[in-house]
């Protein structure tokens, strides 16, 4: 029996994770978990997991639900987060927070020797250097749940490292992928949110449009692949049907395939390293009958580019990039801003923040904190005009 | 330093083979080979490659290669073959013969500890039982050059057997596909032999064109994998880029794609379980642009169908199959018969021999004889129109 705290229970990914865990109960069982502020959504989860701590972001509906739920302790806010990931009976963190909020509990785990299934990516976006140091220093192992890297993760399987020439990351280009640049100057928040692949939450299918999460998985990549940048390629492939592939020194390319539904990734990153049966609809190649490759031009996605350069430079600039697109991409969803705002503030944001390096947690903090003002700087005068 | 016993040096996958063996030459070294009736070939290899022992098909031109290569030692016919798989200064075989001849090197090399690379499928389709027998008595390994088996073989990797849902074996189609049956009444040899993605031997070509090749992997598969026929699939992929496909039980499908070019599945069967620099053309799915998938339709290939029947009813039926196979593929390349006899005779000649358990070499000589019989008489029969 796998013991899991789940952060984000109520998210995409979380109740994904829910729906894993419930298809296999002799595996798995969830000890703790974390919702943000959908109260209904933790009630609902309550009625089908048993545990023992629930934390939620917010305080003031913990009487309530403390006198409610008697054998569950309540936490509340980041420390709560942090205490969940800071138990001692538990086998493996599934972090599936959204946001720079999900590096702390990442790296809490870590440090107190847990495994850590990943799908808030801005934890390595962040602070890759300092979670590749903690994973140095402590036996525990970090599982990809993103698609792209759960697929090179199992390509990767039965090879070794040394023998890698490159990783490609396949792209579906999100929702304005067949429009040219001068194309999205009007287009919406419904537009944006219109993913041609998947179903996911608001934040990433933002990001998905925008390719700034295509480039935050380059750098996630980086640190959890130990693999130069030069190496990590992005292939765009409309149908995201290839999830994506390691490309080895002998000109052997192994890909990963399946229909788009998190809960593989998920389950293989509980699983890991056996495979256990998930009976969802399997892939039909004679039915989809064709993928299709194109290059990515990084003209076309500038926030692709900037990624590449600020993850090579490394310090304090991915984490500022991090924070003008976490302010960015709700600003768009509240309409306060276009969506070539969203690249136009962070390629100028990046551009002038001092460079500096991380060997902490503050210095995250800081860095955090210079994005989200300038993010914020740059709304009220776009707001101003 | 891994030493080589190379069957079938001049043929398409011997040359390469030993083009693998020359790129690394701290790596290989072939201690003997064998060639068939092309001496002019046999001297142009030995002119690149250091040997001790050559086996020739026929005994006419032995004194004359042995009086030019004093240090060689020169032997002929089957016999001869046999002899160079029973050798003691070997540590793998690499088995590149053409048809039924292939069989007892395979079954004799195993038999004697050694490991065996094989691309002759003929082994596997013919005598699948003895050699599953034999490998459970010796321990060595059979690794597949064929680069649908490679492909399956590679995306096995790091997995366990029993979380196999089904192997995909991609098909071409070969030269005609896209005939209808109808349309192949008037086909040449010509035509057969222009297959759209592969530069191959004539009679594997042939084979291809009549789906015949791809019946003979799918039992090549399930000798080679312990994979129930049912669990074997065919998937028509024009391209020839994913070369073949495994799916487990989690809905996860791996697969290995590549140019095609034989060099890659042959350096990993000698490398394995590592991976060597290979300087050949990447494989640049940008610049292919689309990749296409149908349904493998079986009455369109009644071949595809008779082997999967044949597979499953085992004994002397795939024995006798390939028989004819051999003779018809060889009487369709003289313009004795059409390509439409090579299936009305390979159809007809299974459904009419009798069913025999296979227990020993001897059942096999028995098949292989009735079916070449069979497929003469048939010949005969077809001229006296």
């Amino acid at each position: 029996m796998k013991r899991l705290v789940l952060l984000g229970a109520s998210g995409s990914i979380g109740l994904q994770t829910i729906d894993v865990v419930i298809r296999h109960p002799d595996e798995f069982e969830i000890v703790a978990l974390s919702v943000g502020r959908n109260i209904d959504a933790l009630e609902e989860i309550l009625s089908k997991v048993k545990v023992k701590a629930v934390c939620v972001q917010e305080g003031n509906e913990l009487l309530r639900l403390q006198s409610k739920y008697t054998d569950i302790e309540f936490l509340s806010g980041d420390e709560g987060l942090k205490t969940l990931a800071l138990r001692d009976d538990y086998d493996m963190l599934v972090n599936a927070l959204v946001g720079f909020v999900g590096f702390v509990p990442t790296y809490e785990a870590i440090c107190s020797n847990h495994d850590v299934a990943l799908a808030n990516k801005e934890s390595l976006v962040v602070g890759g250097e300092l979670i590749e140091k903690a994973l140095a220093e402590h036996k525990v192992n970090l599982y990809p749940i993103d698609s792209e890297h759960s697929a090179i993760f199992q390509a990767l399987q039965g090879n070794r490292k040394e023998e890698v020439k490159n990783l490609w990351i396949t792209a579906s280009g999100g929702a304005f992928r067949n429009k040219k640049r001068e194309e999205l100057v009007d287009v919406t928040v419904e537009d944006a949110l219109a993913h041609p692949n998947w179903a996911m939450g608001a934040k990433i299918t933002i990001d998905s449009a925008s390719m700034m999460n295509k480039g935050f998985e380059v750098i996630e990549a980086h640190y959890l692949f130990s693999m130069p940048y030069d190496q990590i390629k992005v292939l765009m492939h409309k149908e995201s049907v290839i999830h994506s592939m390691v490309e080895y020194v002998d000109g052997s390319v192994i890909a990963q395939l399946g229909n788009p539904d998190m809960r593989l990734p998920i389950q293989y990153a509980l699983t890991y390293p056996e495979r256990k049966e998930l009976d969802l609809p399997r892939l039909n190649l004679a039915e989809i009958g064709s993928l299709h490759f194109e290059d990515a031009d990084v003209r076309r996605f500038p926030l692709l580019a900037l990624a590449y350069a600020s993850g090579k430079r490394g310090g304090n600039l991915p984490a500022v990039m991090n924070a003008i697109n976490d302010v960015a991409n709700q600003a768009f969803r509240e309409r306060k801003i276009s969506f070539l705002d969203i690249e136009d503030m962070i390629i100028r944001g990046v551009n002038r923040v001092p460079f500096k390096k991380v060997t902490c947690l503050e210095d995250l903090l800081e860095a955090n904190a210079w994005g989200v003002e300038y993010a914020q700087r740059y709304i009220v005068e776009k707001g101003g005009k």
